[in-house]
Formats: C-alpha cells, structure tokens, sequence
C-alpha cells in the first residue's frame, strides 16, 4: 500500500482524490500496488467531506508522517507551495505537482534536492493539462533533437480568441462569456496577458533542452490587443489567430515567445478550439508529433497527476530524465534575432512607400486600414522598416 | 557502452543504424551511456556499405554475442522473425521490432520469455510510425479506464481516401498514384484490406485491456468497395471517409474493427490527411486525446524503435507494463451487437419502405441512387432492416 498526501483540495486537488478513490483497481494494477489518499492539507472548512477524517490544516501532519512517501501539491501559486515541496523533498517524499508557476520559476532548485534525497519531482500536469507531454518529451522523442515546440497552452485564450472567430465577438464580450462560464478568473491578467502560456513553454524549452529557460527571457506578448478587425484580416488570408506558446533550437542555442499568431488553416494546431490545448513537437527526425486534450479542467488535470504518481510507485527512485539544470542567458537567442514572416496594418498614406522599404507584396484593404504579409525576415528588420515607414496601425507574427 | 544489433537493414533498420550515427551525442546523454551498432544480420549484399564489417549473415553472430544486450528486430514478416526474436529474448537479450503482424500474434508468449530471461520487448514503432502511442497508452493515461481508442492507422490507405476526396479520383487511379509513390506495395492487400489496420488495433486493444485481443476477432473492411459516390454523399452530409481502426471496452468486455468510416468535421481525426496517421485515446478521466505525426517512413519509424532502445538502456529490467496476457474470446463484444449509426445506400424502389422500417430519416438524392442515415442500432438490427428492405446498394458506418 502507498500512501499518498494531497497539498489543496481545490479542482485539481479534489480530483486527484476522486480519480485515485474511482479508479482504484486500476491504479493497483497498472501500479503494481494499492495507492491510498492518507492526509489531505487545505486551510479551509471541509468537515462536511465524507472523509473529514483525512484533512487536516498543518503541514506538519503529512511532511513527519512516514507512511506517506508522495506528497501531491496542487495548491498552485508560490509562496507556500515553495516551503511545502523544499521540505516534503528534503524529508525524502517524492512531490507531484499541476503548480507551473512554481515549476517554471523553481524546478531545477527542486531536481537537485529530489537527487540529493533519492526521489522524484515529477509536473506532467503543469503543461497541457491532461494531454501527455511532459513524458513524452522525456521518453518518447529522445532519439531526436527537438527543433521546436508550437502550442496552444492556455485554454481561457482560445476560448475566447474561437468566440471571436466563430461569432465575430469583440475580445471585451468574449472574455466577458469566459467569465461567466468559469473558463476566465475575475482578473484574467494571466491568462489573457499571456504569462500563463510564459510559464509553459519555459517549462517545454528547460525540459527540451536540458537547460533551464527562464521566464523572464521569453518576450510575451498576450491576445487583448485582438481586434474583430484583426480577425477580418486573418480570415482574408486563410489563417485564423491563435496565442502560441513557441520555442526552438539552433546552434546549441534556443528561443521562446509566446505572442498570437496567425496560422494557416492547413495547420493541425488551426483546428484545436475552444478549451482545448494542442502541443506540436519536431524532432529531428520524427518530424512533427501533434498531442491534443483538454489543457484544463479537474479530471483531466487530475488525471496526469495520478499518472504521475503511478510512475513514482513503479519507479520511486530519482532520475534525471525528467530534470534539467541552471539556465544560462547567453544560450538565449534575442526575440529580435527572430526570423519570421508578420502581417502588417497600415494607414492609407503609408501605402504606397510599402513596397519601397518591405519589397512586393499584395495589399489588402481591410474595413479601417490597409495590411500586407512582410517575406521572412528577423524582428530587427522588421522594426527598422516600421520605422521607416513612420509607424503602423498593429503587427501580428505569421505561424509560418 | 551499450552494443546493439539490427536485424533486416531495409527502409526502418537502416533508419535505425543512421539515427545512432547521427544523433550520436544525444542520444548519450538521454541514455546515460554510448550506444553503438556492432552487427547487423542482412542476405543481402551490402558489401559497398561505409561499414561493411558489421554486416553478416548469420544470426549466430549476434545471439551469440555477448556484448550485444539489445536486438533491433525490422525485418518484418513472421518465419524467420519468430525464430530470432525467440532465440533473442530466450538468450537473454532485449528486443525492439517494429513488426506489427509479430507482436499483434506473438506478442503474449515473448513477453512472456522476457520474463523468465528478465529482459525487454518492446514495440512502440509497430503501431502508428514515429507517433508515440504504445508508451502513452502503457504509462499516460494510467490513470484511466481506456474506454475507446479510435485511429486512422495505416498510411496507404489514408493518401488513398485523402486524393480521392481532394481530387474526385477513384479508388484505382489513387491506388495507381500511391503505388507510383512508393506508399502502396505492387500486391496493396495488407494495406487496401485493413489488415495492417486491424494488427495494429489488436496491439492497441491487447495493450489497453490487458488481455490478447486477437486479430481474427476483429471485423475487418478494407476500402476497395469506397466509391467516388460515396465521396460525394459524404460530402453532402459534412462527413469525410477514412479508414478506422476502432476498439472500446465495456463492463470488463472489448470490441474492435477497422471499416471505412463517415467522420464529421468537427472530429479532429477527420483533418488528418495523406499519409499522416492519427490515434484518439478516449479515458474515463482525462476525456479525448490525440496523437498525431508520421505513420510510417524511415527516419519517423527509426526514431520510435531507438526511442524504446532508449528505454531499454535506463530501464534493462523486465516489467509488464507493456504487456498482456492470453486474450479469452468469450470477453469479446460481437460485431453484430456493436451499436451505431449508419448511412445507407439505396436503389430509387426502396424509397417509399425506409420509413416504415428505420423510422423518420431524411432521404437524400445522389447521382445514381438515394441514401439516408439510421439512428444508432445494433448491426444485428441494421442486417434485419436491409432484409425487410430487401438488399441495398451499400453501407458505411458514422464514427458517431
């Protein structure tokens, strides 16, 4: 019997217990042993749970407890979950968690005491929600170089940037409507802002490469500045508009960004609507592997958890395929070295000094402005042509 | 140093032999240690290779060696294949095949030689190409009852069904094209059939449940009988047709068949084009998943093969998860109580009977004849209705 503690008994954590209470027979089977929620740590009320007997308030409870070798943390945010995971390690209990802030900003802090302590840390809840990711990045794709990684990694984006394709909504209604239907927090700075997807595609990029990628090195841009105009445009040119979370690899150096983008609708991550997140991996020699689920939501989200934990059962020990080390920013390829093609929004007077400074391109007339599709080119370039022109009305990067 | 062999140097082994030349150094560090070919056993000439010396011609060479603890099975085929993969796993050597028709009808008594030799077979390559499914099915969604694992399988026939709805070509100038191509064979049956379909549903199912879901229990149509007809009313009721391999379990009993299948748009399988492949993972968690990428060619194949060689190097121990036991044909769902909808064909003097005996459905008119959709009824009650009908034109079954 292995038994677990769960840190937040909010959605996810309330459906780490449900899975692992529905499933059981299951989970002892593919875990080669029972696993059994013991404690269960949240500062709030739960004396009506039919199982009040399992929570408690002091972290204490769980972290002196030596029957509990796994610790879950879905508590998110970081200041307490931080302590809780530094000292369930350091007592030599493996911690799964859904908490990326905390992953992103801290992982490799907690790899290295998982080593020194012989156990795990294991986040595959962190990105995706419950589309496997994590351990196939680890696992599946290690024959290949990963080139790159493309995804949709926030669900409360999407929802709303697909209202605004699929019914013309503004972006003011359309999260309105992500709000109302819980997609959406009161303030949705980090969704909306994109700092949501930030934390992702840093965790991708320190996974993929070994190296931690800060947060702070990938240039976000989120989706409030999206107009219905906008989404005009991106319909005249057989795209729709998507916040990608990006990063790549080249020389031994790597990238991320995570701005909207226009993609094709030829695209396989052009499809992906609603709450649902889509990851594309390119590998080397696999070439593109697209995964797809629902980025969000309790059971799904939950559902890696319990994966995560089946894992620990069957392999408690430390590894490092799943770790990556301190980051060096001069390994950092500058968001300006960038290269890419973007659609441009212009007034009417620029129009004719476009071809002159961008090379030839087709014009299109949208309902207040002008646009056009720029050839390839680094971020760099690309600002010292808007310079030239003496300003534009708005920017999006082209997919591909 | 880990030293390997590759048995049957075509399209996948050579693949595999450039992987580990290429991707040298990752692979290193994914592993923990060096991975090197030492012998590779092939009748064929190959002694204008860079590294003629490794090859050979007899098995004796690499079963006998000690040094090789891994043995990477592409030859394909069943009678020298069983043989060597036998004598591999027996000597204590892992094995890694990409051989579907291998493991879909073996693959339960060499798990069980692993076992009593402590050592591996793994498979991730013989279904799905480069997409990792095998290891997502084993480890990712071990949370989960696997309800249903829907996929577009098999290359060929994909490209095949994809030109004919882009093109309005016929089944024979497709076939034509892909055989030109090099995706279909001269002799197309295993592909055009859905044998190679129905393989590798009955790996996905036998993983799923456990249990060997033998391929003769699975109803198998191939898509010679798809029409441009066909294409056209699938068209008219928002539907494409692809080539579906599709098992779901219930109440501890399992199904599985390939036919050609109607997929509405809004199904993200029905994007998949060309010879893409495409496998939906249905939990009773984490809802739908998709996985996407190449289904076939070298260097995507090759990667999933050295992925599992990969595993092998971190992980040499035997362990069932992977694995599955005798299959008992009693725990199968027959086709005919197999429930769904279905569209059928039908000559202009039937019209005026099909209410009478499906119920209200609309009828629509195509070029030669009359078609409608049937609410969800069992096969067995679909055959008694086009009795009562007294015969059709044709049948295709919806995915939903």
């Amino acid at each position: 019997m292995k038994k677990i503690a769960i840190i937040g008994f909010g959605v996810v954590g309330s459906g780490v217990y449900e899975i692992i209470r529905k499933n059981k027979d299951i989970l002892t089977k593919k875990a080669g042993e029972e696993i059994d929620v013991k404690r269960i740590l949240d500062i709030r009320d739960f004396s009506d749970h039919e199982e009040a007997h399992l929570f408690t308030k002091d972290f204490n409870d769980l972290v002196n407890d030596d029957e509990i070798s796994i610790i879950v943390e879905t508590m998110g945010g970081i200041k307490f979950a931080y302590d809780y995971t530094k000292a369930a390690l350091s007592a030599g209990k493996s911690v799964v968690t859904s908490n990326k802030e905390l992953v992103a900003a801290h992982g490799d802090e907690f790899f290295r005491i998982a080593k020194e302590n012989n156990v795990r840390y294991l986040y595959e809840a962190s990105v995706g929600g419950g589309i496997p990711i994590i351990r196939p990045l680890a696992n599946d794709v290690s024959a290949n170089c990963v080139e790159e990684i493309s995804g949709i990694l926030n669900g409360t984006t999407n929802y709303i940037l697909t209202k605004m394709f699929k019914e013309n909504d503004s972006f003011e209604s359309a999260l309105k409507t992500a709000q109302e239907l819980g997609y959406a927090e009161k303030d949705p700075t980090a969704d909306v802002d994109g700092i949501d997807a930030c934390r992702k595609i840093s965790i991708l990029m320190s996974l993929a490469t070994g190296k931690k990628f800060d947060s702070s090195n990938v240039n976000t841009i989120g989706i409030r500045g999206i107009t219905a105009e906008d989404v005009q445009y991106a319909a005249a040119i057989g795209c729709t508009i998507k916040l990608i979370g990006r990063g790549f690899t080249k020389d031994g150096k790597a990238n991320a960004s995570v701005e909207p983008m226009l993609i094709p609708h030829s695209c396989p991550l052009s499809g992906i609507e609603d709450v649902f997140n889509g990851v594309l991996v390119k590998g080397n020699m696999v070439d593109e592997l697209l995964f797809y689920g629902r980025g969000a939501g309790k059971l799904p989200t939950a559902s890696a958890v319990v994966g995560d934990i089946v894992d620990i059962v069957r392999s408690p020990q430390y590894n490092d395929y799943f770790t990556w080390e301190d980051g060096d920013s001069s390994a950092v390829i500058p968001y300006e070295d960038v290269k890419a093609r973007f659609f441009v929004r212009i007034t009417e007077d620029k129009k004719d000094k476009v071809k002159a400074i961008f090379g030839d391109t087709e014009i299109i007339k949208g309902v207040s402005d002008y646009g056009f599709v720029t050839k390839k080119m680094s971020v760099a370039d690309l600002e010292k042509g808007i310079e030239a022109l003496g300003g534009i009305v708005g920017k999006i990067r082209l997919f591909k």
